[in-house]
Order: C-alpha cells, then structure tokens, then sequence
C-alpha cells in the first residue's frame, strides 16, 4: 500500500469518532470541575486551533490564557454589566427565563482562552479577502470551532461568552486596537456534557428540523 | 460501567482520529474528481454542519446544494470578475505569482454548498447576541467548520471560494435580503490531498511558530 495514501486516508472508525465529537460537544456553563487542565492538554487543543484553516494562509488568531483570578473576576464583571442590559432586551415572561439561566463559568472554569484577529498580520493585500474584508474574522471562528472539537476529543467542556462587550474585554486584557477579540472561551473538565444543548432542553428554542434547512440550486 | 458516562466519553482513539482529520484537512482548489457524492453521505456532512454551536440555539443557517452546471458556470463567472479585481490588488512579483494559483474547483468539482446566515430567524433579541451583533455571523462559519471536517472525516475535499462578491452570488442564487451568504463551498471526492497548505508549499507565507500566538493572562 501506498504509504502517502495511507497516511492521509481518514478509516470508518476515525471518522465515526469525528461525528462522535461534533454530535457531544455542547457548550458548557455549569458543569466545570476546579481540576487544572493539564499543559500537554492545553498545548494540543491550541495547536489544533493554530492548524485551522485560514484567509490566504493568514492564520491572523492569537491566543490569551487566561488563568490569574484577578483578571477572570475583571471578565465576570464585565459580563455581568452586559448580561443586566442583556436582559432589558427580553420581555415578559421569556424575561425571567432569560436570568435563570447560567451563561457562563468565568470563574469555575480553570483557565479562560481569548481568541482574536488581528486584522493586519500580512498587510493589506490578502489573497481572499479582497472581495469580502470579513473573511479574515471567519478564520479566526473557524480556530474556535477547532480549537472547541479537539477539547471535546478531550473530553473537556468548553463555553463561550458572548455576552460581554468586546471593547471592554480589550481594555482588560490589553489587546491591541487593530486586534478584534472573536471568542472568550471558558475551558475546563467537567461533571458531565449535557444529553442535548440547554436552550432546547429548556424549551427556549426546537431544534430545526434540517430539511426545511436545504435548498437545492437556489434559495 | 454508567451507560449513559460510557455513551459521551470520547476515546484516546477517537481524538487521535479528531486530530487526524484536523491536520489532513486542506482547501482544495485542484484536485477535485467528478465523482458524485453519494447521497447518504451529503446528508452526513449537512446534518454534521447543523450541529454547530449557535449563539441562543438560533440555528441561523441554510444550506443551498448547487449542483445546476449553468448555475455553476454563473458562479464561476462572479469568481473570474472578482478574482481580476483582486489581481490588481498585489503588485510586481507577488501580482505574477496571485495569478498562478489555482484558487477553486467551482465547475471541476460536482457539487457546490452555499451557507448563509439568516439575521432575522428568532427575532430581534437572541440570547448572545445583545452585546456582539456579529455572533450569528459566527454561529453559520462554525457550521462551515463543522462541515469541513466531516466531509474531510468522509476524505471529501472541501475549497471554500471567497473571491466572489457575495452581492453577485445572492443574485445568482435568489438569496433573500435579509440572508448573508458565509461561504460558497466546492465539494467532492480528490485525487490526493496535499500534505501541507498549498500557499504554504508555494513559499508564499510561513506557518506562524505557535509559540508567538500564545499570550498567558495578558496580550
């Protein structure tokens, strides 16, 4: 057998292990365990990050780890603060919904992960992103999603808070101003992984039935 | 052994596979086969991408299967446009060396998927989206993620085609106003996959040392 081949040729198994991590991964609020993820852990789930793809081979991502407990409870409040306005934002009854619910594990998680852009790593001509400048923000979501599956593969939790303002996260963690944060990530083991994702067990929202999802040839 | 534990925990050969398919995973553009995708095997990949994480559940995105070859040749036209504007955008040795690559396989490969973003799915306030209007954006390049790797899992190629105003393509495609497309997608069986990024092998960037993307508590 060709050797080339059969390094690259992905088996049943593994792929079912793939659709295994895609179907389990949920995202995590209150199920984090204090247990420090351990470096090896921390350094494969970055590298896989690192290994997404990305606008004309910009690979415009960074990443903060965020461990010290001072600046975590800087976070916490800033969340707190866009999580208040958050909630003005609901009416009536989905209102009170909308604070029993826990969005986040700031401070339970172990160590917090900031992914950003940086909107002018390899000039101003990027293969790609001539036609549509965003294009550069979705390779750094894309790390995200790597970077969320291969913790999944390990089976740590992952959450991500959305729901803070990103110029304030930027002041706390001195990120620079040509540096747009995409994602701040809680990380960390868990007490399990949720059968299905909150929000649908709740009944804030059904699962989209996906046929009603496709299209063929045109909208 | 608790079934339902036994159910989520992702094995050490299950991640190794998740890892696998995370540094095999290329943008093809060259060497896509005509070999149909079998159905059952399309429906894995779209319902892989419709388990993505998504901001307040909001499933905000659709999935259009082009397949039409004059439909095709439309988009193919809308990349040649854009792809002539972007030429001009780099100079000297660096525009030669743009004009060499090939940079997708819109007609060579037998399908194409688009994934759009509907902004206005759940109504005006989605959990998450209060404070970053962009996250649903994200939600939709998570599901394209999402999709790549599963195809690769399935050792399809995936070329996601940005050089192409998506203004053209929602023409082209009668996406309606209030949709934003994220990415059009070429799809299908490959004769290899490359073992390195193309742009990369080309010498036209390096792969960044990881070590110089990794901050602790602060940029």
């Amino acid at each position: 057998m060709d050797m080339k081949t059969k390094l690259i040729e992905i088996t049943p198994a593994e792929r079912d292990g793939v659709y295994k991590t895609i179907y389990n991964r949920r995202d995590t609020r209150g199920e984090f365990l204090p247990n420090p993820v351990p470096d090896e852990v921390l350094k494969r789930i970055l590298n896989a990050a690192h290994h997404a793809p990305s606008v004309g081979f910009m690979q415009p991502w960074d990443f903060i780890v965020v461990q010290d407990q001072a600046i975590r409870q800087q976070i916490k409040d800033a969340f707190e603060v866009a999580h208040n306005e958050a909630a003005e934002m609901f009416e009536g009854a989905q209102q009170s919904q909308y604070r029993s619910f826990k969005l986040e594990g700031i401070m339970e998680a172990p160590l917090g992960i900031t992914i950003t852009c940086d909107r002018k790593r390899t000039g101003k001509a990027v293969i790609g992103r001539t036609a549509n400048q965003e294009m550069d923000l979705y390779s750094s979501v894309c790390a995200v999603q790597n970077l969320w599956l291969a913790a999944r593969a390990e089976n740590l939790g992952v959450g991500w808070v959305s729901i803070i303002h990103h110029k304030r996260l930027k002041e706390i963690l001195g990120i620079p101003k040509f540096v747009v944060p995409i994602a701040y990530l809680c990380i960390g083991q868990v007490s399990h992984f949720h059968d299905r994702p909150e929000l649908e067990k709740a009944g804030w929202l059904p699962r989209l039935p996906i046929e009603e999802l496709i299209h063929n040839d045109r909208w």
